[in-house]
């Protein structure tokens, strides 16, 4: 049995739903993993809250405001900095947004987390996509995780399968449909929708966020992609080398076009080279993809990832829920992964 | 930088198949993973081949038959039990014929190995299926790993996607295409041929074993899904409580009416409950799949599986060679997995 400090970042769709996972599975997680899952206070933009301190953080808090937050915990002026140096050891969880330009907030958050002992878990792109080398390198001096399964397609096993189930294996190239919105409104447009109709009806539906412009214009694709082949290639992408192409300017015609041919459009993400030894490259745009293909079938908001690999044949994942409660299970997820092994 | 003594049991096709993956990617998992594995020795029912002993045991060998074997070791008399005793601790790879009734030799080989302090890894089903709880609670004493992806329809993850990358979330039921000669004989039948006809050709093409019983009465299907469900959900299922279906009597015709109705045939092992707390069932048996079903795709001697979630969704994996060396690496995979982390 261990104890586990949590401390969580941010307290947005993911944030909440990981919140609510957390109370929801306690004992789940100690009965089968031996973990207790300690969620020790959640840090917000309106102010921290400390869900369970020590002594004398408690009775600092009580001290002050004595104001209690709806999460049944104190609200108080810890910063970040406080809650690591008082609960000395854990994971962060950062579930701040993603800003795919300068990595903040979440650069700031990793770097002094792993600075202070703590290890990473985390479902923001940014800092990963901006500073993956210094922030792996600090990670490994001091033998730290810095996990991002909710960085990648979430509930969809994408890094588990690359790192992990295909050890050993040399991995040619990876292919994925790895974001939820884009690949619901293709799938509608191929119902016959129009863009801005599919569009509609997935924010209507909670899938597009309420600004989906990374999404469409294929970003976020491009950012889950160079986190998996930094983690899984040991490359060093940049979203500047990075060709990008979304899904906007996509015309009814052109989907019936391709239906008429037998084909499926859909906005893949791919990670190769063209030869071995050649530099690794990352693309993002529409592909037509016969009705055979592993990731054709893939429609509404699902995501699916192929690994082509050398010894091992080509590995698909598909399915994984695309929404806040999935995503949060996979930061869990990654969380056991750091303290429990199967012997 | 670590040293990891392997001794290999059993030298047919995939036997042979670890130990030329194991020579051609030595300086790869070295490099890679920071792993010396090291071979020390093959046990065949020929005799033992030392590949590479300690200065005591070369010596015997050459001052003893002094015979040189093919694989450029010495041929020698010694006992597992000297072997693993020599060489202290590391991994036992265990590639034996799978005997589903009595277990063995897994079974003794096994236990052997485990009382010793050495991990366990097989491509064997035959211990799992008979005595599964016996050789999990002697793996969990010792902390030895006793991992079994060789034995699970090989290069396709399966274990591992249940027990690490689902970790945390309640596995609602499991389906799997696992066999990959039955497979193959079902789409063939499904372009037009016969029964006798498909496994002729699978035969031929070196898919179907000389002696493809177990695959064609669902047996194997059987024992891989039992190992998944004992391994990922704790059950206790025994080859006697499950019920069994080949794909022994299917006729063309039955092909053509489920084609008729649009419908696929494909041989599903199936591992669920009737209500949460009722008890678990494996079954495997014909299916007739819809278009959509995540598995209907599957074609050929590809493998697949599904995992169904409370709170990720369900989880698919298809692809993974199905041949002796994706068998061998996986049986590499599971080695490394038990020495390297990703922090």
């Amino acid at each position: 049995m261990q104890k586990v400090n949590i401390i969580l970042v941010g307290f947005g769709r993911v944030g909440r739903a990981f919140y609510e996972l957390l109370k929801e599975k306690y004992d789940h997680y100690r009965e089968r993993y031996g973990l207790f899952l300690e969620l020790r206070a959640i840090v917000r933009k309106s102010g921290t809250v400390l869900l369970s301190g020590t002594r004398k953080m408690v009775s600092e808090a009580e001290s002050g405001s004595g104001e209690k937050s709806e999460l049944s915990g104190w609200i108080q002026t810890f910063s970040l900095a406080d809650l690591l140096e008082e609960f000395k050891s854990g994971v962060l969880v950062d579930c701040t947004p993603s800003d795919l330009k300068t990595g903040e907030p979440g650069y700031s958050l990793t770097k002094m987390a792993l600075s202070q002992g703590w290890h990473v878990v985390t479902a923001s792109k940014g800092a990963l996509v901006v500073h993956p080398s210094e922030l792996a390198a600090e990670a490994r001096k001091n033998q730290l995780a810095l996990k991002a399964s909710g960085a990648t397609a979430a509930a969809l096993p994408t890094l588990d399968v690359g790192l992990h189930s295909l050890a050993g294996a040399e991995i040619l190239a990876i292919e994925g449909i790895l974001n939820g919105t884009t690949n619901y409104i293709l799938t509608r447009m191929a119902d016959g929708l129009s863009f801005s109709r599919a569009l509609m009806e997935a924010s209507e539906k909670g899938i597009a966020e309420p600004n989906p412009v990374q999404d469409i214009e294929g970003w976020d694709t491009a950012a889950k992609m160079i986190i998996i082949a930094n983690k899984v290639l040991g490359t060093e992408i940049k979203m500047s080398e990075t060709r990008v192409h979304g899904i906007n300017g996509l015309t009814e015609e052109i989907m019936a076009r391709a239906a008429q041919i037998g084909k499926t459009i859909k906005l893949i993400g791919r990670c190769s080279r063209e030869s071995p030894g050649a530099p690794w490259k990352v693309e993002v745009g529409l592909a037509l993809l016969n009705p055979d293909h592993p990731l054709a079938m893939v429609d509404g908001s699902n995501k699916g990832i192929i690994f082509y690999t050398d010894c091992m044949g080509y590995v698909v994942v598909t399915g994984g829920k695309s929404d806040p409660r999935g995503a949060a299970a996979a930061l869990i997820k990654d969380i056991i992964s750091i303290y429990w092994r199967d012997f």
